[in-house]
């Protein structure tokens, strides 16, 4: 019998596609299925009664949420062409990078789309500063994985598709500025150039109309809980 | 020539002292250093840049921050008593909860600590629903890790020790009811009661009269910034 992989997703979660893009690298089979987060099925919430978030993976009977957790077991359960670097230290720069790319850069980058004024203004700064120690991280380097993609790069992937959409959809905002960040420049050009990235990213331009209409309606909530 | 190890940490943080505890279990000798968190030293600065916070843990020229990394770290150095364990999914909840254990509980437990009011009954919920999710994944279990202390032992270990202390700071509040927890009841008692655990933890009336006193600091400045 073999084995059953299924994935449940959301079709333009940065989060959801990581998980995407390290299957495909491993070339494990799986089948993906389209989850509405705004009126989530039953399915996801008995799967993930504890954050009722995408993405999901189920590996026979093993569920397994939180993208970066799932990147770990699908490293381990499919150690072929590791994702991981072997050695301890290494290793532990991955872990900590992925974990500074979601809490501090993409935190901010996503406020910065939605909010306004002041607010604005320091998400922006913010996400600025974060990158600026991205961009550290990545000088010299062709990926972080060493000559193919590895766990860093499928962590941090997102930085080079999503922002360029959120600063848009955040009213031509500028946080990823390429003349400033050269080395993210480079090394993300060349991530969205590798086939299994190409062929799985979300339509530019769904995906921009989508976080419009998401930046306006954090907006409105986020004013509504300040009055 | 031997290994260096170097841990910086501060005296009643329940981050640092999961990375003792790991170091201890694993026999491994290092020199811990005492950091005055609210006058931080040059060392910490130049250690830790990115977020500034103990603990570091440096290993001969090698800086390793943020608690779930040093164990992950420690526990591939030193792999002698794996701390976690050798099955992919298994390693996976271990990871999870571990997360789960400070993003939701801690989180919602210090919350319930130094506010008031609303903001103090819905952490104080938070809190129990979070403690209702960790009751079902220690029930019938020795420690976590099988018969003897695991990573997710470590990662959620302070809830025992640390709750109750955050209850007395907070105003007799009640979060953690052993009639309630009978399972993180019995698993506290004896994880705290382990001997690499009980040689290392706070002097108990010190951390309380340091969590009366940032229960006001934290009040008063939260306070500040609401107006």
């Amino acid at each position: 019998m073999t084995t059953k992989v299924k994935l449940l997703g959301f079709w333009c979660s940065p989060f959801a596609f990581r998980v995407v893009w390290a299957l495909k690298l491993k070339g494990v089979e799986f089948e993906y299925i389209e989850e509405d987060i705004f009126n989530k099925s039953t399915e996801l919430l008995e799967l993930n009664p504890v954050h009722k978030k995408v993405p999901v993976l189920v590996h026979d009977k093993r569920v397994i949420v939180e993208s970066f957790v799932i990147l770990e077991y699908i490293d381990e359960t499919w150690p072929k062409d590791p994702l991981l670097p072997q050695d301890p230290y290494e290793k532990a720069m991955a872990r900590f990078w992925a974990k500074f790319g979601d809490e501090k850069l993409l935190e901010s980058a996503y406020k910065a789309m939605w909010s306004k004024g002041e607010e604005k203004q320091k998400a922006m700064k913010e996400a600025v500063e974060s990158l600026e120690k991205i961009e550290e991280v990545l000088r010299g380097k062709n990926f972080i994985g060493g000559n193919s993609i590895g766990y860093l790069d499928l962590a941090i992937g997102w930085i080079g598709y999503w922002i360029p959409v959120w600063e848009e959809a955040g009213g031509s905002m500028r946080i990823l500025d390429s003349q400033k960040f050269p080395a993210i420049a480079e090394w993300s050009a060349k991530f969205l150039k590798h086939p299994v990235v190409k062929e799985n990213l979300p339509p530019r331009d769904r995906t921009l109309a989508y976080c419009h209409k998401r930046a306006e309606e954090i907006y409105a909530n986020f004013c509504a809980s300040e009055n």
